[in-house]
């Protein structure tokens, strides 16, 4: 008897993938995290009203969501003055980057992203066939002019861009964006990553005309909103675009008390205020603490820190390992020269003493080699 | 400035579907619905536990779920008395569906399903360029020989079969599923959703043996366990074909909250027993109805029954829309023959008391034509 007769793109992806969870290392050290701050999760949590229409609709899980998201839609919509056919709504911003991949991206297209930016977007054009081409960051930012000169030379259908950055934390200005974008080759589609935006300076959000067909952007409640794993991303463009999506979108793929959860979410922005001050008030504590240890950080418009641990990227590695085997979960940069970094999310007080306690204990050890 | 540029695949695609929801329906009509019986969900609703832990993770939806569903496969593996690496837990079926659709068929590839059969399955395999091959119902039945022998002839990559059967609610015991794969063809995969089987007699699951390479099963939490919102699905296959899934799910695809609910479900198997016998006294139920207005029923090993009308599809729908019109949300098969029939989810006391004073409404209104 034999085996499934696979695709052959299927056959040639690599089996192993880099998606490490916390929870698998906590497994394989035999004890929790005493501390989370490394997956970029907010800490802070979701609105106590989100939470409260959570609960009271897990009573009613027996019901299938809404296939269309609709009230979420209008709500998003309403929040953004645009129409609700401007607006998907996607199982995460990870799902909605596997359909605008699929939905563009054929075996052999070119696709551009910067060396190091975001892996799962990388994982979706491998998962197409999709030829990928990166660009080096230029001083810890992505490099909007750099991506797109790359685009037109080799003729991309898709360029990711992050704003604000990660792994870096860093930004750009929506009007610096805008103005790169003049320099977006024909035919070319910008997927702006802004999972980041509502916790970056209010001039972060590139001002794009919701039915410019050069961009599309992609937004979460999995950071700012607090609820990660809830699973509810959405996206903004041009209708085209937008509606394409539901030719071969999971229709019924919306957990239903998340639909619920981020609509009191969206709702409750007095939350998220006190959110963004949390946040501020934690990235300044983490860079009181690198500098403690000697050690700069770099600016960020987001809720995790890159940590600057001054050598190279093994320097970096075995500081990691020693806050990670203190049971401290952090994460670092993949390629030269970020992963002279790690990074770290903002936490609580709890986490913060932690770090503040574990971080030379760390140092000292990497110092020792 | 142009639009993005699709593949040419995705320009084929139709940009309408037919995923229209109940709440599609009530929107339209401007109320909700009396009573929801046209989706097959479980209206009896989830075990108690299940959803107190929904409500106690809902707190803590600030973290991503576990991207390799660890615990829940671990009581999954030992439930069924496979390996770990026999389980893939997904979005739902539907999710599992697109994904196993993904790694086998390729465009031009020839796929086998029975004609009237579940339209998800049918979207995904247009979805990525796949060529469906229908073969009719007999009496009901989907017919595995005439699947398998379609599937010689046409040389399929993947042959679909229910069991028990959406939207007929027929089953073939698993001894009968097992003797009819001595006719599968080599190097064709059945796929073998069995998302109402803890509903239908003990005997109806196949007892396919796991490392067996020809089949992959699919369950769910979403009937007997009554967690269709929650959007949790799982596959048992081949360790080979199993982990392949890992080459392209969305590794951080599943919600928090819905792992650890489907975990409690799995843990109450008291409450499926419960369901069990709820769902059999509604079916018998449904069939007293129908017998007092003198139709007949298709006999159901589900939690939905075909009622039978008694004439043709045209006299159905004109059926199915009286009770709709009337406030009762059911749903009908697409095809005929089995298109004589309406499809009635089991409801609760109220909705089976609706269901017998609207049917007799909604009849009369259709026979006056």
């Amino acid at each position: 008897m034999t085996g499934p007769r696979y695709t052959d793109l299927t056959q040639t992806l690599p089996a192993t993938v880099p998606f490490v969870g916390p929870e698998a290392q906590e497994r394989s050290r035999g004890a929790p995290f005493l501390g989370r701050v490394g997956a970029n999760e907010n800490i802070f949590g979701a609105s106590p009203f989100a939470i409260a229409a959570i609960q009271a609709a897990s009573a009613d899980l027996w019901m299938y969501g809404d296939p269309e998201s609709y009230d979420l839609r209008e709500a998003l919509a309403a929040f953004h003055g645009v129409g609700m056919g401007n607006i998907v709504v996607g199982e995460g911003i990870d799902g909605l980057l596997c359909y605008l991949v699929r939905m563009l991206v054929d075996r052999g297209d070119a696709v551009v992203t910067s060396d190091g930016a975001y892996p799962t977007f990388n994982y979706h054009v491998a998962g197409f066939g999709g030829v990928l081409h990166k660009v080096p960051y230029a001083g810890d930012h992505e490099d909007p002019k750099a991506l797109f000169a790359k685009a037109a030379e080799v003729d991309a259908k898709l360029v990711y861009l992050a704003n604000p950055d990660n792994p870096m934390g860093t930004c750009h200005s929506g009007a610096a964006i805008m103005a790169a974008l003049e320099h977006l080759p024909e035919g070319t589609l910008l997927v702006l990553d802004e999972a980041y935006v509502e916790l970056a300076p209010e001039s972060t959000a590139a001002p794009v005309e919701i039915e410019d067909p050069r961009v599309i952007r992609m937004r979460t409640f999995s950071k700012a909103y607090g609820l990660a794993g809830a699973r509810v991303g959405y996206a903004l463009g041009a209708e085209e675009l937008i509606t394409s999506f539901n030719k071969i979108r999971n229709h019924f793929g919306m957990n239903r008390a998340a639909q619920i959860g981020a609509l009191a979410a969206l709702k409750d922005q007095d939350w998220l205020a006190q959110t963004r001050t949390k946040v501020a008030e934690a990235r300044d504590e983490i860079g009181r603490i690198a500098a403690d240890n000697g050690l700069s950080v770099v600016p960020s418009s987001t809720n995790f820190v890159a940590v600057d641990c001054g050598r190279d990227g093994v320097f970096a590695k075995a500081v990691l390992d020693g806050l990670v085997a203190r049971g401290l979960f952090v994460r670092m940069p993949f390629v030269a020269p970020q992963n002279r970094c790690i990074r770290i999310s903002c936490g609580r007080a709890q986490e913060q003493k932690l770090l503040a306690e574990l971080l030379p204990l760390a140092l000292a050890d990497a110092r020792k080699g």
